[in-house]
This record gives C-alpha cells, sequence and structure tokens, in this order.
C-alpha cells in the first residue's frame, strides 16, 4: 500500500514514485507534463493524472525541483549556501482542491557570489550524503546545466554551474554545426582532443567550435568524430573553469551512465578519479530522507 | 541601363544591385531566397524573381557568399590562404537556362591550420583593399561567424573565425537566458564588465553565461543589463582568443553600425582603435573589383 508519494518534477518531466512505508518503491510512473508545459492551476491535475490510482487515503507527496520555481506550484524559494541541503522542514506546501493530498515542495539552494542557483540538484546531494554522511570533497553532476558542489561537514559549502549540456543540445541541434553531426556514432580520440584543447586553451571555445565546420567542409571530418569534438570542447572548457572543484579533491559523480562517464574521461586524463552513482536513485534517497524528515 | 548585376548570396538572403557601366548603382533590391532557402535548381528562378526586369540584353552577373558553397548554385570552391582574396579570374561560371545570363561566382577563402573557412568575406575585404591597397594590418569582420582577417601586401596572410554572432542568436533566443533578457534596452556599464569578465577569464566563460540566469532570478538583473552581458561575455572571451590578431596591430572594422560598434567599444578599452567601413559598401567594391577583373 501507498505510503507517501516521491516526485521529481523538472522543466520537461513529471516523475513519480508510490513507496511503501519502509522506502521501497511500490510503482514508478512519468509524463511529459513538466514545469514548462503547465499554468499553476495545472499541477494538481498533473500529478493525479499520473500518480491518481496509488491514493487510496490521506496522502504525503514529497516533491523537488522546477516545480517550486516561481513558475512552479508554488515558489518554494531557496535555502542560501553554504547550507544544509534542504530538508523536510524547509518544504513549502502546495495549495490543493483534493484534500486527500498533503503536498511538500523542497526548496533549492542558492548562493550570492558568484550568483548562482540549483533545483533538483540540491536534493540528489542530500540523497548521496545520507547515504555517505562523512563524504568530504566535490560532486560534479552532470547535465544541462552542469553542478560542481563543494561538500564539507555535510554542507553545501559553495557551487557552480556551467551551461555545457544546454551548449551542446543547442550547437549540435541548431547551430551551423548541425550539418556536420548526423548520426549517433562516437569518437573516443576526437573526444580526448577536443579536451584537451578546451582545457589548455578555453580562450579559442567558440574558435574551436567553429572549427568543427571547417574541418567537415576541409578535411571531411566524420559525424561521429565533430559529435565527440564538440562535447570534448566544452567539456574541457568546463574543466578549465572548475579546476579549483577538482584538482586534488576527492570527487564524486552523480549523473546518467553515458554522460558521467564522459566527464569521468576526460578527468581521469588530470588524474581526477571519482566513483558514479545514479542520480535517479540519489533524487529518490534524498526524498526519502526528506519524507523521514516531516516526521 | 544595367550594364551588369551585382548580387550579395548569403544563406538567409540575397541582396541584388543593376549597376551602371561607372560602378553606380542604379537600382536595389532584395528577397529571402538564400541559399538555405534552395536547391541547386532553384537559384536562377529566384535571381530572375529579384533582378529580371533589370535585364534588356546579355547580362554578366557577378556573385558573391553562399551562393557558391557546395549546396550553392555552383561550387565556387575556396583559394587556400595565405592568397589575394579571389578576384574575377578565379570565378566559376554558373549553368543557367536563360542564355541573356552570364553568371559568376566568387570562390571563398579557406585555411588548412587551423582549419577555417569563409565566403562573403573575402568579398567585402576585396572591396576594402581596392579602396585601400596599402593596408597591412588586420581587419575584423563582426558577424554570425565574426572573421578576424591579417592582412600584408594585398594578401590575407591568416584568419580565424569566432561564433560569437550565432552563440549570441542561440542563448538570447533559445536558452534557459531567453526568460531574462525580454525587450531591446541596453546596459552599457553591463556590457564593459562581460567583456572584462570574458576577455580576463575566457576559463569561465560557459559558467558566467549560467550566472547572467542566476543574477535574473537572484537580484532581478534587469533585462538590458542581461542582454548586454551576454554580448559583452561572448566578445570579450572572443578578444582573449583573438589578442594576436589585435595586440599592437593596426585594425580596421567592416560591418554594421551597432555590433562593429560593440567590437570597437570593447577593443578601445584595450587601447586599441580602427575605423569601421561598412559592410554592404565593401561587398559592393569587392563585386565591382571583381567584375573589372573580369574585362
Amino acid at each position: 500500500m501507498t505510503d507517501w508519494i516521491a516526485v521529481d518534477w523538472g522543466t520537461s518531466r513529471l516523475r513519480a514514485w508510490a513507496m511503501g512505508a519502509d522506502g521501497s518503491v511500490l510503482q514508478a510512473a512519468q509524463s511529459d507534463m513538466g514545469m514548462g508545459a503547465l499554468t499553476p492551476a495545472g499541477f494538481e491535475t498533473a500529478l493525479l493524472e499520473v500518480a491518481g490510482e496509488w491514493i487510496e487515503g490521506p496522502t504525503r507527496v514529497v516533491a523537488c525541483g522546477m516545480v517550486g520555481a516561481k513558475q512552479g506550484w508554488v515558489d518554494a524559494g531557496y535555502a542560501v549556501a553554504p547550507c544544509k541541503p534542504p530538508m523536510g522542514a524547509h518544504a513549502v506546501e502546495a495549495p490543493v482542491k483534493d484534500d486527500r493530498l498533503k503536498v511538500f515542495i523542497l526548496p533549492g539552494v542558492s548562493q550570492q557570489r558568484p550568483a548562482d542557483v540549483m533545483r533538483g540538484e540540491e536534493t540528489q546531494v542530500a540523497g548521496f550524503l545520507a547515504q555517505q554522511p562523512g563524504f568530504d570533497g566535490v560532486i560534479c553532476l552532470p547535465g544541462t546545466h552542469t553542478k560542481w558542489v563543494q561538500i564539507s561537514a555535510g554542507e553545501i559549502v559553495s557551487f557552480r554551474s556551467f551551461m555545457t549540456g544546454e551548449l551542446f543540445a543547442l550547437l549540435s541541434g541548431q547551430s551551423v554545426l548541425r550539418h556536420g553531426l548526423d548520426g549517433d556514432g562516437w569518437d573516443e580520440e576526437a573526444f580526448d582532443a577536443g579536451v584537451a584543447d578546451g582545457l589548455q586553451r578555453p580562450q579559442f571555445l567558440t574558435s574551436d567550435l567553429f572549427g568543427i565546420r571547417a574541418e567537415g567542409l576541409l578535411n571531411d571530418m566524420a559525424p561521429a568524430a565533430a559529435r565527440a569534438r564538440l562535447s570534448g570542447l566544452l567539456i574541457g572548457a568546463e574543466l578549465a573553469g572548475s579546476k579549483s572543484y577538482w584538482l586534488g579533491q576527492q570527487l564524486a559523480f552523480i549523473g546518467a551512465p553515458e554522460l558521467a562517464g564522459a566527464y569521468q574521461r576526460a578527468l581521469k586524463a588530470q588524474a581526477a578519479i571519482g566513483d558514479r552513482t545514479d542520480a535517479e536513485a540519489m533524487t529518490l534517497a534524498g526524498l526519502c530522507a526528506a519524507n523521514d524528515a516531516l516526521g
């Protein structure tokens, strides 16, 4: 029987899990009713469409992600770093019509200098720390806006975001580079060379990007090499900017296998290594910790 | 009476001029039938739609730009730098059905290391050098893919492209940053600070870009400041990469007043100055020089 419902609600997707009293996942469902597709009035309906049949009586829902943004269900605000990842006590209750529901939304984390925000990743960090409470080092969360998070004594000390994933999507899908990137092959050597160039000379990034197009026109660079080089250049430039986060640090990665694997490979060439844990598992662990804290 | 027809045919636009025997412009017209919208068979029709009524007898057409690309009317190839800007003798004749037309398309310029290409800019450079044959220094051509071109003894010695303009368009129109950039204001101070940051620490570019979003969420950064900072960061990072092209060099700019003005302002802060000439005027001057060379 469903004890509570865990929800990871991002800009483009809603994922929900029916949770047992012992923290086990009973059922999972998802929809494309992300925050970006909804007006405030639409969130409750979207949730019930996905999770409605799990609800038999009064049920708590604990959610994280863009659902707590200004344009979300309710503005859950931000905890300000340095801080512990927001827990249940910081959750904001969302207005509902169906009185069986009690919906708690976790805040994000903000930082004033340099100005930065996260919303969703803090819950993955909370889940990671619930499993490894003694971790002291840096967590890298590769994604649309990759985050580097310095952890000490259970707190988010500081963090920095890079637009690497979104730039890859825009450049590979909509820029002049798209002409040379057809298919889905991957060339490890071209990736490694791209990382090296991006890391050693980030000042040439926006020129090296155009160079991918020129290599395609002049030297028939293969699409698999072009795509891997594009990814490598962007990740390499990110590593140049995030050096203080990974050089000589205890590292951990939270993310999807393929993308996190690319970061692990790029950093291994710099003798920086760390283990990967799964993003969805960490989100669930963080939501479980928040649910426990709500009592 | 139309002596010949000059054509600047880019990816998204076709511009044509009816030219007098003395090099004067008799009429001008344009359409959105750019190279990107046409198959090879469509170019002649698109040209006649724009310029057909100027044609009374056998008429020469001299064209530059993406019309000479592989996907264009005919592949006009590239001259290989170091080289003089391609002249009439290097033009490739395009196949026509209307036998009143004789269509010459100018090649672009390529470079092997680092791999780079231009197509259209070389004709502006030719026009510039036709007017200032003794110029020795660097021409900056701001645009979708900004070019820096080292000129010596009438030759293109080397050049380097940066994706600055296309990145600005993608980031301001389609990335998460678009939410904070509504309207069309401009904040000079935010531009200057962006240039300084981009130039001094290009390794943080993809992080500073996300910072614009965070400043909007946390500190209500105004759209005019956000847009100007975005432009400043991208131009500043470009200046970090193009330093060998502008530091201690004789400089000239070919471009639209607003965009070239932004580059001039950014470089003036580094004590690098140069005059601007109009892009369209230089294209016409280059096409005139090519027409003269065809005899």
